[in-house]
């Protein structure tokens, strides 16, 4: 007999049982039900392409984390390690065919060696949307600004997230503020200590900043960055702190006069704020930039980031194009709701079983099965032929996450139907098909409104 | 101003415009629902596996086609060719994690470095489903094979793609037929020889039979694999020429007896059939085996192919367990549905568009989107505001695939609001939003009714 091979799947990668597909399916549906009806495409790109598109615009640090190899053509190629830089190249490559604004989301799979030990993995799944083709600067843009905030919110509360903060900023009020302090060629080292305000806590931040600025400066950075208000009150002291009325204060207010106009800041427990310390690091964006925390889990970080940057395709073109976009980090979010008992749970899609009464009939109970069907009642057949008491086949059927089973006549007959409820245990007899489809769909209904 | 890069794809590899990826997520949906309405759950497998796990079975070939480097652990690792394989490994290492028998569908991309001379791609989808653990040769994997092959028959109705042929064998039938002729021992070059007819024609067929058998024996073959007639009339002349009643094709039968039972052989333009010559040439099946052929357009090939398995988990446990299962090729299907003028084609998923009449009325507009989502319509709000007439607005909406407009009142008014058939050209005044909602969503009905 031949050695056997170890069956595992490799470091920092995962396989998906049915019950954690389907509930990252589910929510990978709500997320593009959203998307869709706020009349966004899809598109998709390769998961390899040449290592040069991908590392062009990359740090250091993504260079070491991707995958790169030499196919058998003796191509330099790599793994994707997001779907921004894909989308880069497919907005250079495909321009002539865009209409613009463009707004397109992808959900894809995307790949990066990072070191597992932090509880990342090595293959996740990323959902992003952008709109872009607006001047970065002008009316349209915020208008696209605006419309990626109410997208984030629709769509996290579509998701069933609880309550959740999605907070703002625009990185030029920072700009002028540092440069009204006189600390702007520190620009890099300082948005680097900034970044890390939530992580690590206002000493650590003041300790990094003394490393890079004055004693006061760091002070003022500090207040600067741990402001608590409304987005009114934020907004006023930020426009002081940058010497006055600007650009980018107007462009925060429009959009918070937006928000308050289409009614989205209300209910459903969404909440938008400015927070000054959000940078995004040292991101590629130059506009608005934010990020969005679970009320009930802020630990866990930003369940989607994003902002505004100028220059998209600039590594393939010499076409200036802006956008705004953001990205769910899916596993991320899927642990959170997971934490909080908001997952969807259910073994099966299927909403009935039909019970193979006696195997010569199988043939039939297809049959049966296929008008369930064609009337939008997901229908399970049972493989299994009862032996001799129906009770075993119930707990089959409710092993496999079956509500409800069907139990079929004698000689196959269809005129006369049992329906079962596996929850309460209770039988209704002698029913028509039309019968079953009306009380399993309604069934559904009911199950869908929490009743 | 530093050097641009060459934005393209690898040689193989493609990106989906929107309106291609509309039309491929919709044929997925369409199978998804499919698979889930017959109780079949999704899994999910990482792309990278180690080369160990995935060349185990893999022939020559094989080997030459996949992508396969060290990662920067030093760890021989490959992207997956297949989700079969994959799949053994999975069913392998979770295997007390399943209830048998498990009903399986993934779907998801594969990557081989073939020859793109012919036309094959190197990143492709593979929507696969399978049902696993009654034995081979028992009553209940005699329902298994039913069933694969009646959830392909309704998969491919549901896409729209026309009438087809589904051709199932025996590979036990055509062993006995070889064992009679003497002939079993050059079963391997026989395969080889009788899987190219539909390619090459009986000639070339003849032609290499006679290498490996002499000329009566080769006849025999040709005359046994070019039969055609019903499904009863081949089964007869089958079982005759392999030496009378016999378990294989008593399984025959017990399927086809399934189909009439089930009155799934009758309309939609699916048709079962038996086809002596679709033997699945070296494959490691060992029951049926099938092939899905669409009658406009046979020369494309198989769209949907699989057969019985025993023994999927070999190279990883001693447990012996039996399968049947089935693979669509999505491309190839939606090459032959775009071919037929079958394919869905949208440009969007917006139901309806809002014009921006007033810049600062946006976050009014998007209120009003709100509405209409949260009742089930797809509302895109325009992001360009008309400079004059709004002809231009119009022609903007049509160019991105959208069917009405919304033109909203003076100063966001949401109480009298205007819809426009683009492609009528005729407009609805005075409406109010649930006036809206409900011509939407009729239009939409009747849409797929196909008014």
């Amino acid at each position: 007999m031949p050695d056997l091979i170890n069956a595992r799947v490799l470091k920092g990668f995962r396989d998906f049982l049915p019950e954690q597909e389907i509930a990252r399916k589910t929510l990978i549906e709500t997320l593009e039900r959203t998307f869709r009806s706020f009349g966004f495409v899809p598109i998709d790109t390769p998961a390899l392409e040449y290592a040069e598109i991908l590392l062009g615009k990359g740090g250091g640090e993504t260079d070491k984390q991707i995958y790169r190899f030499n196919d058998n053509g003796g191509r330099d190629i790599a793994l994707r390690f997001d779907l921004t830089v894909p989308f880069a190249r497919f907005v250079a490559e495909h321009r002539a065919a865009l209409t613009l604004p463009f707004k397109r989301y992808h959900i894809g799979k995307v790949w990066r060696g990072e070191n597992t030990q932090k509880g990342r993995y090595r293959e996740f799944t990323q959902c992003d949307f952008d709109i872009i083709g607006s001047p970065g600067t002008g009316p349209a843009s915020e208008r696209g600004d605006f419309e990626i905030l109410l997208l984030i919110k629709t769509a996290l509360a579509a998701c069933n997230a609880g309550d959740f903060t999605i907070s703002v900023n625009h990185r030029g009020l920072f700009n002028l503020f540092l440069e009204r302090l006189g600390a702007k060629d520190k620009l890099i080292p300082i948005l680097h200590a900034v970044d890390k305000l939530a992580k690590t806590g206002a000493g650590a931040v003041r300790e990094q900043l003394t490393l890079c600025a004055d004693k006061n400066t760091a002070e003022e950075i500090l207040r600067f960055i741990s402001f608590k208000g409304t987005w009114e009150e934020t907004a006023k002291m930020m426009t002081e702190a940058a010497g006055g009325d600007n650009p980018y204060s107007r462009r925060l207010s429009g959009i918070y006069k937006f928000i308050t106009d289409s009614g989205c800041a209300d209910g459903s427990g969404a909440e938008f704020r400015i927070d000054p310390s959000i940078t995004r690091g040292l991101d590629y964006y130059t506009g608005i930039v934010f990020e969005t925390f679970l009320r009930e889990q802020p630990e866990i970080g930003s369940v989607c980031s994003g902002g505004r940057y100028d220059n998209l395709i600039s590594l393939y073109s010499r076409e200036a194009l802006s956008g705004a976009g953001a990205s769910v980090g899916l596993d991320r979010l899927i642990a959170a709701l997971d934490g909080q008992g908001r997952l969807p749970s259910r073994k099966t899609y299927a909403d009935c079983a039909i019970i193979c009464l006696e195997a010569e009939n199988y043939g039939k109970y297809q049959g049966l099965a296929a008008k369930l069907r064609a009337a939008g009642v997901a229908a399970e057949v049972l493989t299994e032929v009862p032996s001799d008491r129906l009770s075993r086949e119930f707990a089959a059927a409710e092993k496999r996450g079956i509500a409800r089973v069907i139990i079929p006549g004698a000689a196959g007959g269809a005129g006369s139907l049992t329906l079962r409820d596996l929850g309460t245990r209770t039988n209704r007899e002698g029913l028509s098909i039309e019968e079953i489809i009306n009380l399993v769909l309604s069934g559904r209904s009911a199950a869908r409104r929490g009743e």
